[in-house]
């Protein structure tokens, strides 16, 4: 294996990619909102294509919209190392999440062409179709295609509230393309990404070695009472469901002390019929997120909200319902990859340390079928899916000396592993 | 004073009033949807008038709409004796609240014309503009204004949400009258209504004889965290509130056992921001609705609201803020109008119980110039506020033989009393 090179990649280039990508759906809070296949976020892929053209890069997109730059190696016939992210955006969301990824990518292949550098391997940067799901469900959409995870036919018929469907958002931008899913041959997979929580800014580091995703369940709780006057029915006679859900919350507020510090519990949403100030609430309908490294402890958790709805339903006149809609297994990043980012981070002379990434990112799909990594750099405050999401100059070189390192060190790796997915020659087609 | 004497009516009738009014913008789920001042209240006043006229009433109006069909005394320079209850109702609401103690007064008023009873007192049946407060706020709109609690000028510019004012609505129906408000001189008043709660079902009672109607204070509580992604804050570094709301709802549900069972404590409204099922809530609005016959208690329980508010702001990250937005004084009734009604309900052979009023009534805004008292009928399950609020025909004809008979009484009563209002042969005059 090939120590970490040192990539001279330049970092106020790629400060000044961000001013700029951050202009396209700018809101006047500071953030973007950029959804998915909107036509800002048609803007941003458009811009990110010509700056890859200019670059003398080769633009492909798939079928869901992925769009890939690609910049050959000198024996295409080697599956290639990839890095990639998301350009779409939260609703009024932040600038960095996603959007840092991909131009820390684009800035490492510009680098690769500036200085003339010959790599074995092709590398290529993918822009990830709707990884946000804000717009369209689920999130993480094109990376889920490209590994296999979700059928492109039943991701091109999801809707948005105004039902267009993702194929129709796709064909009004012209960002269908013609690759098949998942047209490459792949050697490692690379992201960057910004932490979206205070651990690494707290600690004074300048980057987070991921080892993995934490497994994550959502939870639907329904507490059905019944609706009444608030000046004249007396409190024994009540089935107040908003007064049940407050046990529920009492309880999410007490999972870390009765489980494991680890977990995150969150009651995101809460919504209450008739949500009048003097009626009796009927019903209330909760949303939980759960999410722990080791999925024994979302079990757990889960038999706790299970065990108080039962509780509930023997001992109030409130009926409680839980319903888990979605069950994320944990993501184990590959233990090599892992070992690239770590050596890379060394060599750029990074303060790191090791992490679980607690939010859902593009590498846990890609972490199917290729070998996969990331690294964090931090951002202000932990704040993130908000407008005043930030990240500082020094943290942004900090990432990307660390994916450029990391990325040239797998374009040198000799080719032990099995390659795992389609003839390697779609690399070099012409678009 | 007189002993209470029977008046014969006529049970069928009234049923058969309530039926044909339920049908005025009656609902496919049973209920009626009338709002004040709208086409179908409209509709209702229309009705209202005619069979006054039918049964030789003079019907007047007021500045306010409150719509009066009169029944001349014997001796017109007496003070009156009124009935009076509500036609508009709440959006979805049900068919007998309010609707019942109008018809019940019309049935009373058919019956001594029918009967050709004289009485020395003039008998006036008000339908009240506006008690729901549904569209125009404040709710109890006409009797207020009537009572000289509310400005007539102040009323008339309240806007429902589409921007019309009542003086508006009022002159599209043509329901603004030339009488001014407080126009007659009263003996006493009456409201018969639906109890809106369960207690005298559950009791097997026909009749509850009000004494009063319990003290109300409306809180407001504002927790304000901080977002943020619900995969990657640790808990403890959170600034959740609806965690913090949670405490609040549990102390609501306290209040029962810490003040007093009597209290009514609900928090009927709840938004979450920005309620999304991954993001750490930022802020929570609640509103709170507290009565109690006693205002004393609703100071206690503020206390308690503001003591956790300032616990909250110092032992968690959660800024807690508590504001008042209305406080309404308990309303006693008269002692000698309820005895009267006590009297009438012995003599109408009822089962009956004392019971202060949960909900607000136009009664509790007359008895500041009037003395007053209302009656109350069961309702099934103790529902109301809803479409499936119901009645029987046996509660019915309870109700208003015990209205009668006390509107009866009335009548024959000696002027002890001071008139409290304007000159007496305003009740005289023609349209």
């Amino acid at each position: 294996m090939t120590s970490p090179l040192d990539l001279p990649v330049d970092v106020e280039r790629l400060w000044q990619s961000l001013e700029d990508f951050a202009a396209i759906g700018a809101t006047p809070g500071g953030g973007v909102h950029r959804l998915s296949l909107s036509e800002e976020d048609g803007r941003a892929r458009a811009s990110l294509a010509e700056l890859a053209r200019q670059s003398g890069l080769t633009v492909r997109r798939d079928g869901i919209g992925n769009l890939f730059a690609i910049r050959h190696g000198s024996d295409p016939q080697l599956p290639a190392v990839l890095m990639g992210s998301h350009l779409d955006s939260q609703p009024a969301g932040g600038r960095y999440d996603g959007a840092y990824g991909v131009l820390a990518g684009l800035e490492v292949l510009r680098t690769l062409t500036d200085r003339e550098i010959v790599t074995r391997r092709s590398v290529i940067l993918a822009n990830w179709t709707n990884e946000e799901g804000a717009r369209f469900a689920p999130s993480m959409m094109g990376s889920a295609v490209y590994a296999g995870n979700l059928a492109l036919d039943e991701a091109l018929l999801a809707r948005d509230a105004e039902g267009v469907s993702v194929a129709e958002a796709l064909d009004v931008l012209g960002e269908r393309g013609e690759l098949p899913v998942s047209a490459f041959a792949l050697h490692r997979s690379f992201e960057v990404h910004i932490e979206q929580g205070p651990v690494l800014e707290r600690e004074g580091l300048d980057v987070g070695i991921v080892h993995g995703v934490q497994a994550l369940r959502w939870l639907d709780v329904t507490l059905t009472g019944s609706p009444g006057h608030a000046g004249t029915v007396p409190q024994r006679d009540r089935a107040d469901a908003l007064l049940a859900a407050a046990r529920v919350l009492q309880l999410v507020a007490e999972l870390a002390d009765r489980i494991d510090p680890r977990i995150r519990a969150t009651a995101g949403a809460l919504r209450v019929w008739p949500n009048s100030r003097n009626v009796i609430p009927g019903q209330v309908r909760m949303e939980l997120d759960l999410r722990h490294p080791d999925v024994a402890r979302l079990d757990d958790a889960e038999t706790l909200v299970r065990d108080l709805a039962a509780e509930l339903a023997a001992g109030t006149p409130v009926h409680a319902e839980v319903r888990c809609v979605l069950d994320q297994p944990a993501v184990d990043f590959d233990p090599a990859t892992i070992g690239l980012v770590r050596r890379a981070a060394d060599a750029a002379g990074t303060r790191h340390r090791s992490l679980v990434s607690g939010a859902g990112h593009d590498a846990a799909q890609l972490a199917a079928v290729v070998p996969t990594a990331m690294a964090f750099i931090p951002c202000v405050d932990g704040l993130s899916h908000h407008e005043r999401e930030d990240i500082t100059p020094a943290w942004s070189a900090a990432g990307v000396r660390v994916l450029g390192a990391a990325v040239l060190a797998a374009t040198a790796e000799p080719d032990t592993a099995e390659p795992h997915a389609v003839a390697p020659d779609t690399i070099g087609g012409t678009p």
